[in-house]
C-alpha cells in the first residue's frame, strides 16, 4: 500500500562548503534526476524544504529560484517551512500531490546555506523557531530547551552522562563511513564526558549537532509507474505529521514529545507496521538526548531505557535497531532545510543495499524522524523496499 | 467536478493594525471556522501561508505557532512560501491533501503583519522575492520592475497614462464598497495624474498597493462532504500554479507573464471552462499595470487592449468583467501571506451573493490571480457556486 515511491535519490556533501545556495540546490537535484532517469521536462512539481534563507542568504522566494536555475520551465515550485522539519514537510505535500492525482513525478528539494554567517547570528536565526516572546527573549535558546529536557530525564530516569556520550561516539563512528558527512571524526566517550566546552548544562559541545551548508533531494512518482524508471524501487508507506505544544513548557512532560508520539502512530497506521518490524531509522538528533527521546517516542525502546540501549550498542550498525547510520545530525550535519530529505536519502540508499561498509544486513524497512522546534512539529516517514 | 470545495471564509480588517499577528491569525481562523460550524477537533490539517514573518515579526516556524494559538491541537501544520503568492499556493497545498484522501477538512490561512518596519525596511524584505544579486542590488526593487513593464507595455500598445489612472480609480471606488478594506478613499483620474510623488517612472504613488496588516483564513473540505455543513457550498473547480522566469530580463516579452498564461491555462483545463465564463475575478494589482497584464494574460482582452478596457469601464463592478470587486491590493491592501487567501474569500462572497452594494448580480464563476516576484510564481483558481 505505497503512498508514493522514490525512484531518484541525491546528496551534496554536507559541511562549511564554498558552494552557494543555488549550486548545492542544483547539484543535489541533477543527481536524483539522473538516478532517476527523469528530465526536468517531465517533472510535475518541485517542493524545497527551507527555513530561512532570507536570512541566511538574503534571497526569498528560493523555490521559484531554484526552478528557473535546475531548468523546471513552468513548473509549480513551492517552497514548504516547519522549522528543522521543512524537508519532511516538503516529501509530505509530494506524497498528497502525488496520491491526489494531479501530480505524477514531483521533485523534492531540501537545501540551507548557513555558514556564512557566525554562530551568534545562526543561533539567532534559529531561535526564531521556539516563541521569540516568551521563551528566547527569556535567555531560553534551543540548547536551553534541550538541556531542561536532559535534566528532567536524567532525574526521572536515571539517564547518565555516559550514555548520553554513547550517543555521541556512535553517531560519529557511522559518521565516519559516510562520505557525505561533515563532521568525520573519531570520538570516545572519555572525550564527550570530560568536555569542558560546556554549551546547556549537561550538554557540552560534543552532544549538539553541527551548523552546515547542504542540499538533497528525491524524485518521487505514484506508485504505479515507478518500476518504469527502475528495478530498485522504495515506497514510501507510512507518513505521520503532527503539531505539539509550540513552547516547551506547555508540555506535560519534559521527558517525550507529542507531536514525535503522535507523528509514529499516524505514520505506522498508515503504514500498517510497528516499531517492531522497522530495521534502521534516522532520527532527529539535534542533541544526544533528542536522539535517546526519539527512540523511545518512536517505540524503540520503553520510557527512559532509551540511553541505556545506546550505550549497550542496541543502536549500532549491527545492533538491534541501527539508529542514524548515515551519522545523523551530529555527524553528518544539520543544514536545516536539507534534514528531513537527507534522512529519506539514507533511507533509501540502505533499502537499495548501497550504502557500502555501513550497510544494514537484509534491511526490508527504515524510518525517520524529523522534528521542528522543541516539537512544535514533527513528521514521520516509512520507506519500504519493493524488490 | 470540484477539486475541493469552500465551506467556511473569514477575515480581518486589512490595514496598519494594532493586533499582533497572532491575534490576526486567530480572528481569520476562528471566523472561518465558525462560518463554516467546523470545530478545532475536526480540522485534519493547517496550511499557512506566510511570506516574510521571521524578520516582519521576528518569528519563524509560524505555522506551529498559530496551530497552537488556535487550539488545533496535533492538527500537521506547515507553511507555504511563494513570495506574494503565498496564500494561494497555501490553497493549492489543501486542495492536494483532500484530493489525495489523506485529509477531509483544511483550515488555510494566510497572514502577514509588516507595518511594525520602516518603509524602507519592508521594501528590502519584499525585494528578497526577486534576484539579490543580479536585480536588487543593481538597483532593481518591485516597482522598478513594473515600472520596466509599464514602459514597454505604453511603447508596444499606446498604453496610456490615462488607462493606468482608471484601474487605481476603479479599485478605489471599489473598496469604498468594501467594510474590510486598507484605504477607502475616492480618487479621481486628475489626482492620479497630477501626481508629484514618482515611484517608478512613469508610476506614481497611486500606481502602487499598500504595505498592511491582514490575516485571511478559508475552511476547505472534501466536495462529498460540504453539504453537511451548509447549503451555500462553494467549489473550487480549478487550479493552476506555474514558476516562470526568476529575473525579469529573462522574459521574452515584458508586456506578459509566462507563469499566469500557464497557470490560467492549466486553471482552465481542470475547470473544464474559458475566460468568457468567468463572471468576476480577483486579480493582482500590485501596480496598476500588473493588472492590465493580468487581464490580458488571463484572456478577457486582448493583448494591449487591458487599459483601455479599464478606461472604459469593462472592470467595473456592473461592467463585462468586474476586476478586483474588493478594492485588490491597491485599496483592499496587501499583507503579503494574506493576500492569495484574501482574494479566495471576497470569490467566495462573491459567489454566495454577500458581497452588499458591491454584488455582482448573478455571479457562478469566479477567478482568483496570484503572482509572486515579478512572475517568477503565479497561481490562478476559480470558484463556482454550486447552490
Amino acid at each position: 500500500m505505497a503512498l508514493a515511491s522514490v525512484i531518484g535519490i541525491g546528496s551534496t556533501c554536507y559541511g562549511a562548503l564554498e558552494k552557494s545556495f543555488i549550486e548545492l540546490s542544483k547539484e543535489a537535484a541533477g543527481k536524483a534526476l539522473e538516478d532517476a532517469g527523469v528530465r526536468p521536462d517531465d517533472i510535475d512539481a518541485l517542493y524545497l524544504g527551507n527555513f530561512a534563507g532570507d536570512q541566511f542568504i538574503d534571497q526569498n522566494h528560493l523555490a521559484s529560484y531554484v526552478a528557473s536555475a535546475v531548468g523546471l520551465n513552468g513548473v509549480p515550485a513551492t517552497r514548504v517551512e516547519g522549522a528543522c522539519a521543512s524537508g519532511s514537510l516538503a516529501i509530505r505535500q509530494a506524497i498528497f500531490a502525488i496520491k491526489s492525482g494531479m501530480c505524477k513525478r514531483v521533485l523534492v528539494i531540501g537545501a540551507e546555506k548557513m555558514t556564512t554567517l557566525k554562530t551568534a547570528e545562526v543561533t539567532r536565526i534559529l531561535a526564531q523557531a521556539s516563541n521569540q516572546k516568551l521563551e528566547v527573549n527569556t535567555g531560553l535558546t534551543f540548547p536551553g530547551v534541550f538541556g531542561l529536557m536532559t535534566n528532567r530525564h536524567m532525574y526521572q530516569y536515571g539517564t547518565t552522562r555516559e550514555q548520553l556520550a554513547a550517543v555521541a561516539v556512535k553517531n560519529h563512528e557511522h559518521g565516519l563511513l559516510n562520505p557525505l558527512a561533515h563532521m568525520r571524526k573519531k570520538i570516545t566517550i572519555e572525550d564527550v564526558c570530560s568536555s569542558t566546552n560546556m554549551v546547556a548544562e549537561p550538554l557540552n559541545r560534543y552532544d549538539c549537532s553541527l551548523i552546515s551548508d547542504g542540499a538533497s533531494a528525491m524524485v518521487i512518482c505514484a506508485p504505479e509507474i515507478a518500476s518504469d524508471y527502475r528495478n530498485e524501487v522504495v515506497d514510501i508507506i507510512g507518513s505521520g505529521q503532527a503539531s505539539g505544544p509550540f513552547e516547551i513548557f506547555l508540555n506535560e512532560d519534559l521527558t517525550s514529545l507529542s507531536s514525535a508520539k503522535l507523528a509514529a502512530s499516524r505514520a505506522y497506521e498508515t503504514a500498517g507496521v510497528g516499531p517492531e518490524e522497522i530495521d534502521f531509522a534516522e532520527v532527529h538528533d539535534c542533541f544526544t538526548m533528542a536522539e535517546i527521546v526519539a527512540t523511545e517516542d518512536l517505540g524503540f525502546f520503553e520510557p527512559g531505557q532509551g540511553g541505556a540501549a545506546a550505550l549497550e550498542g542496541l543502536t549500532k550498525i549491527g545492533g538491534k535497531i541501527p539508529i542514524n547510520t548515515s551519522g545523523g545530525l551530529k555527524s553528518k550535519g544539520h543544514p536545516i532545510g536539507s534534514t528531513g530529505i537527507g534522512q529519506g536519502y539514507e533511507a533509501v540508499l540502505q533499502l537499495r543495499g548501497q550504502a557500502g561498509n555501513r550497510q544494514v544486513e537484509g534491511a526490508k524497512i527504515g524510518l525517520t524522524h524529523n522534528l521542528g522546534g522543541s516539537g512544535g512539529t514533527c513528521a514521520v516517514h516509512i520507506y519500504k523496499r519493493r524488490f
